[in-house]
């Protein structure tokens, strides 16, 4: 039997920091006619509030650190405040929203990331997804809604990057369904030459990948995220689109779409 | 067919401020052998970051009025930061934790208090609960954890009062469990006389309620928890219980309990 379509739509910073774009782009969200999975990234409202408590970004060796009271700022304003803001507006629009944690339900299993020299402080890797729970959610008609807060099932929570957790999750939920995955930002798509907003390369495949990155017309922003989209095609997910947010509103021809061939 | 024992447990902000009083809840909590669902309220946090933020609380005609900034604040402190971290130490209890607010699949729907001549600003009645699919999630062997943030399904979250949240919720579930609804707080139980913490009226039926009303012997801030405990033994659930948090651990014969006769 042909597995059902499941949509997973990745949403960072630029729409989430744009009220009337986030309600503009929740509208077309909650139109996908398939089972569908919202994760999304932080945005500006973190910094602001961090600011506004008098803490001071910490660096080390030149790499932002989450410090114990950046976690508590990040979960308190990705877990509370915009994960919450964006379940009432969804659930207004009559679309059935959960919002939800990775220390929910054990959705996202993760562990403090450990790199020889370096200490990322409450950074999370994810280890693994309870793919069999958020199968539940959507078999009753639920719409998951993730922020990128992990936790280590040792009582520690942990901040984590949203691209890898939506391709992880696609990796997931691809034993259950045939998984589209979504990147959307603030770009139509990958570039040629970032001066030119418009010059969207229209397919990568690996090959093309490898090649982007030896020329150095990838930027360094981009390799992490594109790395995501390979990870998840080559282990199982179907289709992986990155562009802007009409790449959900289908008005669009003008997006990225990686294949491994 | 006999119902199966569901166990309510309202907790409220003397555990919250403690972190070993709430790790030593957490665990009594973890250990109850029956379905449960977990109910919290505040805590002095959301005072400390609206201080370190600089807002000022908003007081009319005496009273304490959540204003867009005290919601905010209420979001990020309740549905963010104190729900996480509670999920996240249920889990390492191996207890399966899931944090809601009542956004969350419309779990608790509510409208914004409108009382002649007061303005309570973003604080929500409860209108509905979404009981079945709480039942869902107790049958998937889930714990639900629920902070104080409702909804109105109109965008709006809105900030409630737990006690009367843990009610509602007793009296949604009753159709499908025998509800056993327990109030955590900072007392024994309620005093006979407020100087003396042994002083435990031990059962108090609604003509002994009423009684203690008129004679003033019940103080202000027990009124309206009384009248969240008799409400749901109105409307169907099976026992009340009010104690500090001894009560979960059974160690104690010292708490009161309520009923109609």
């Amino acid at each position: 039997m042909d597995k059902q379509l499941l949509k997973i739509v990745k949403i960072g910073g630029n729409i989430i920091n744009d009220e009337g774009a986030l309600i503009s782009f929740l509208k077309d969200f909650t139109e996908l006619d398939a089972p569908k999975i919202l994760v999304h990234g932080g945005g500006k409202r973190a910094t602001e509030i961090s600011e506004a408590m008098g803490l001071e970004p910490k660096m080390i060796a030149g790499r932002r650190v989450t410090d114990e009271a950046t976690l508590e700022v990040v979960t308190m304003v990705y877990a509370g405040l915009l994960n919450k803001k964006i379940t009432a507006q969804l659930q207004k629009m009559k679309c059935n929203a959960l919002g939800l944690s990775g220390a929910d339900a054990n959705c996202i299993l993760a562990h403090k990331r450990i790199v020889a020299e370096v200490d990322y402080g409450f950074a999370g890797d994810v280890d693994a997804i309870n793919s069999g729970f958020i199968k539940v959610l959507l078999q009753n008609n639920i719409t998951p809604v993730f922020c990128a807060i992990t936790h280590d099932k040792n009582g520690q929570l942990l901040n984590t990057n949203a691209d890898t957790i939506a391709s992880e999750m696609a990796i997931a939920m691809s034993d259950f369904y045939e998984v589209q995955l979504n990147y959307v930002f603030e770009l139509k798509g990958v570039l040629e030459n970032i001066a030119n907003k418009n010059s969207v390369i229209q397919h990568i495949n690996l090959n093309k990948y490898e090649r982007l990155i030896e020329d150095g017309i990838i930027s360094e922003g981009m390799i992490p995220k594109l790395h995501n989209c390979f990870n998840a095609l080559k282990r199982g997910v179907q289709k992986v689109n990155i562009g802007d947010a009409s790449l959900i509103q289908k008005t669009t021809i003008l997006f990225t779409e990686l294949s491994l061939k």
